[in-house]
């Protein structure tokens, strides 16, 4: 997303709102929560990554990379029982995390909790239809230009050559962020390093963002879907 | 979504804590805000619906179709001005809107409209995630029969033989909810209609339910993506 600095300072922080809790630990690839441990309420990312995935009809597809202070675990809020939803650590991490009731007991006590909530929820709500929009306008070349993009601006660190470095992610979890599979996600970031927008090793991830928006931007004009007509159209005959 | 009542009984209302507004009325197809017009705040849709959607690279995707005691225009809450996004009555509509300062003062006098707000935010989160699921996970004819059967959760009415009646919507309005062209939408409507799953009008679509959910599953096992590495990857490599 592109806010300005204006736009940052124009929502309240709902961690200004909530009482500490115990610092809980967990291990690189550990589980905080899934099918067997259901999520038992809403987490912050003290340090380090989460990756949160949901199941659909038994595989997972898309993740949601939450670092250092972004929340996760929402649907807590509402008891969606029913949902699949796990949370592993990405690298050792360490988070808090608050009941429903927890939640709705400060919000008597500290109203402007509930509104920083909801900010937050509008800006995950934009971020998720951003998505949907990307994978209905862009191809899957452009998506993983564009997932690496959205990753530098919400995990990403600047770094001393004009880089912006992302921790380690597998090509998996870019896979299961974009929502494509592995397999394309290593053809493509092969693409990317041919082209020098990007350097990548076991331990980082290394963005040149202006030359990837620029690149990106440059494709987008060849290539965004509309004719998509064309191309999916003929997918969606031969699909039946 | 697939809710049990215990669910639905599970989180607060927000119209419960919003003071009333004048009612403001639209006609079928009147512009409620676009670009020109930005969003001044959070509507409900008292009578009638609102397809709203965002511009991406200037053209129109996704939408979402809100109907009566739906919520919309909550970017307002965050002042996200660099967002496009338009809302359009789809029917003769009357809504009532709260400006964010409406909503935070409302939310200082009755801390529960936070609560309220931020689960009705954590369900259009899940509900936009199962999009971008739907996207990774179906091709496209499967994703035609989700929305319908989506919409059908969200805006349809039970009518008497058993069938769920979803008020005139343009294949236009299907595709953009979908992520898809009109040509593909039209030609899937004819065929789940030549497979007796659904009847449609000018008027109305009227979808059998039970007989097109059962469809969706039995088509599904043969054609979920996962080995969508072949297609997808076989395209991407094609898009280079």
């Amino acid at each position: 997303m592109s806010c300005g600095t204006e736009l940052v300072l124009a929502f309240e922080d709902p961690l200004t709102y909530l009482p500490r809790k115990p610092i809980q630990e967990f291990g690189r690839r550990e589980v905080i929560y899934d099918r067997q441990h259901p999520c038992p309420g809403l987490y912050v990312v003290i340090m380090g990554r989460v990756k949160v995935t949901t199941s659909s009809d038994g595989f997972e597809t898309i993740g949601r990379i939450v670092s250092s202070e972004g929340l996760f675990g929402e649907s807590a809020l509402i008891g969606a029982r029913d949902r699949v939803e796990s949370a592993v650590a990405l690298d050792p991490t360490s988070v808090m995390c608050w009941t429903r009731t927890d939640i709705e007991e400060q919000i008597e006590r500290e109203p402007r909790l509930g509104l920083a909530l909801s900010q937050y929820l509008v800006r995950q709500c934009i971020e998720l239809q951003e998505r949907i929009e990307s994978m209905a306008v862009h191809k899957t070349p452009h998506r993983v230009m564009l997932a690496l993009l959205q990753l530098a601006g919400s995990v990403g660190v600047p770094m001393a050559d004009g880089s912006t470095r992302i921790g380690s992610l597998t090509h998996v979890t870019i896979a299961e962020y974009v929502g494509t599979s592995r397999e394309i996600v290593t053809f493509q970031m092969n693409r990317l390093r041919r082209m020098g927008l990007l350097r990548y090793s076991r331990k980082a991830i290394d963005i040149y963002e202006p030359a990837m928006q620029k690149a990106f931007r440059e494709q987008d004009i060849n290539s965004t879907q509309p004719p998509r007509v064309v191309a999916s159209q003929m997918a969606a005959l031969a699909e039946l």
